[in-house]
């Protein structure tokens, strides 16, 4: 199922710069491409790879067309085109519909026809799976939850009940949609646990990555908008809202009760604390700790980076010391002030 | 199954300002409650809701009575009154006692007559499952573990074998109870797996969240003591002992052979180091690291605030300059010293 | 099945001092051990237990020998040594061969006539499962993914199409392998998905703990090397490269495209940047953040200790002023500077 350059270029929406019947099968790295793979070139890192690579054709950016040696495919974002051709070359497998034997489905849940429902899952009463939903081995839907036409979960996926996933959702091995927030009331240093009655509720074109949890929430939902992207082993807490095209990276997490805005990215490892609010176009950065609420789109950071060990060792220990420190070099600051000739009259 | 005003407050064990048979049926937020609805006043954010609230009854603190449009539960911990009613309101729902078609329960496993065994399941050989019991959906219970009366597997949880779990333990989808630790020796560069023959032994009363690990013991066991929560997300790894009434929030981690005292908190993301002992009532603020022990009661934290980019940028790359920078004041101050006019005699 | 003091040297490549003939059956901590019993002494915290132990006898360093009261196996790694033992005193389970009645293996698939394949697992087409693997209950394999020789999936594991396992590795509960990197294009704020075609290749003796994720490759392979040790709570993301031997602790994770060097330890909760390069021997400590390419084999730290609230409250908020201070210091020691006597011709 190869393509021409000429059908490349139109499913990239980029302009070629080669043979139009150049045929091409499949996607390769630069390094890696030889004859019959189309590659690309959208991160300045690899960019010296391009002058030897073996490819039929490279997505490029106009500025790198003087350097490439074969064939190109110009396009002002390359990253997207390559992503709009990987998504033609390598469609997702569409399992035949129906029920397997090994699945078991209760009475009272409703699969739609063209559903597939694997070996060994488990769908509870007053569950719904809508149209084209692929619910691939091993995944537990319990009651009442709803998945939306179109939805795929790969494999070994949790939904607890009550949750709903819009449409075209992709929830990764390991997810656990709609389970319960850490509700917890004191009772003279005894925990007392919350029911949680609010659901984890989904819209269309979400993706949840490998082992992410994504709680239900405490009495109104936990909410993720459409196009929301979540990464592996990512934490979304009880009564979060998530704006549309938000992407959460790997082992990141937001605390119960936060808003994050649209259009926002959180970079992997970091941490948003709870009941706070970030409007759209917050991009928070990797491992950095969001501890109160964003109200100017931009990008922060709270970083501490690596260094040598013994590097570390010497100037850490001063962080205890900040605020002597700075009270010391105001003292200083006055004292020197206070010995300027002309502050003496001489 | 609604009750009198009357009725919850005797559930809420609060005092009743209003009318004694009013019904309420539900729990709701202060803003989307509506008649039939009991609603909580426990954070001060939510204040600014109460006066228009549409609520049958609101449970609050003494002070807030009087801004209360409606009538309302009086008591000096209102998010407890609430858990209160919570759980009367909602009480979970028991699944009728048997073993489904599905499950494979190994011969040599005891299974008592009023416990659940769901869809999917698997139960190993000296594995037991005591009164009460629901495992649910796509639950693997390893040979020898011990399932304590009236504890509850949501979904898709995995105990090891020798895990022991007391009595009404509540876990959630994904959590897996009594993995290898990492144990490695080092043999000329290459590791060693030391085979891990401690148990993960859990108390009564014990919530493990989704996709938690709580690893088995080295040697010895792993302890999870009476009335300890554990949320989504978190690693607890081999030789750990927690105190009773100890809560571990979302994606926060023990390492090995750590002791955590009773009646802690440790909030979200934060990290306790190995080897080290938290006395009691010790409070670990969240995306905070504890390095050495703790043997004094209190609220420790390291965060590192997230900022705007352009200002850390600045600031955070004088980290490795902060020793250098103390003793530079520390020679201002000296030399300042050496020039005060009575230093000098002049 | 006990072994003598003479055997167990052998084991153990400790040099006896003791009892030939003294019998020992299992192994026990210094604290807990009896008769029976043998223990060892690898960590200096543990040494005030040696003088009162009850073991038969303890495996220890030639310095602690004139300290035990007992039996001793003398050698100068005695954590490896104890790590023999162990592997020769608790030999892992060996399932009968087969496949259970409910497992699915599709028709398509391999699996070798000493492979066990225990209950609820599933098998998809393509995939071939090698000799002696055992496939503990509720795994998952899906279609062309490949299990090398004698490789142990304890329960609950998940491995997505086309991943490859080498020989005897050893998978806990709950991982991932395989799964969707996070791979998306950016078109006009809305997100595409890229489709990975890449797969995770696993060398020999990896292992892979709880609820870990190891995402599959974008285009070109993620790649563990033979040996690598992986905890629980791991996430290694698309494209990621780690070296042999290299053992990367619990809640670390590793963005996408970085390469680990071989002999490389990456402490508990560390985070690796993404597109960075770790040269061979590097050794992250806990909870740091690697930011950028380490090409010199050391210690690299970033952890920030917690401390008493009020003393961070105190000096964290410095961490904003930390510019303003090294240029107000500079100014200081050029003011100072300049009132010195002899800068004045005094």
């Amino acid at each position: 199922m190869g393509l021409t350059l000429q059908e490349l270029a139109e499913v990239a929406q980029a302009q070629l710069r080669g043979d139009p019947g150049r045929m091409v099968d499949r996607v390769a790295t630069l390094q890696d491409a030889d004859e019959g793979a189309v590659s690309f070139l959208a991160n300045r890192r690899y960019k010296s790879y391009l002058k030897t690579t073996r490819a039929s054709a490279v997505i490029l950016a106009p500025a790198d067309v003087s350097d490439c040696p074969v064939d190109c495919l110009v396009t002002d974002n390359p990253y997207l085109a390559h992503a709009r051709v990987m998504n033609r070359l390598y469609p997702s497998a569409e399992p035949a519909p129906g029920i397997h034997a090994t699945a078991v489905v209760d009475p009272l849940a409703q699969v739609a026809v063209t559903a597939a429902i694997a070996a060994n899952c488990y769908v509870g009463p007053g569950a719904v799976i809508e149209e084209g939903v692929i619910l691939g081995p091993g995944c537990v839907v319990l009651e009442n939850a709803y998945v939306g036409a179109g939805s795929h979960l790969v494999a070994a996926v949790t939904l607890c009940s009550d949750t709903r996933l819009g449409r075209r959702c992709l929830i990764h091995p390991g997810a656990v949609i709609g389970s319960d927030g850490f509700g917890l009331a004191n009772d003279e240093g005894a925990w007392v646990k919350i029911p949680q009655i609010g659901r984890a509720v989904l819209g269309d074109d979400v993706e949840v990555g490998s082992c992410s949890s994504i709680d239900r929430g405490a009495i109104a939902d936990t909410e993720i908008a459409d196009g929301v992207k979540i990464d592996s082993q990512v934490h979304v807490a009880h009564n979060v809202q998530v704006g549309r095209h938000t992407a959460i990276a790997g082992c990141a997490a937001i605390a119960g009760s936060s808003r994050v805005g649209a259009y926002c990215t959180i970079a992997g490892g970091a941490g948003i604390t709870g009941h706070v609010e970030l409007t759209d176009h917050v991009h928070v950065s990797g491992v950095s700790s969001v501890t109160r609420s964003i109200s100017k789109p931009g990008v922060y950071t709270g970083t501490v980076p690596a260094m040598e060990h013994a590097v570390w060792l010497k100037n850490f220990a001063r962080l205890r010391q900040l605020d002597d420190m700075v009270r010391r070099v105001k003292a200083l600051e006055q004292e020197l002030a206070s010995l300027r000739p002309d502050d003496h009259g001489r």
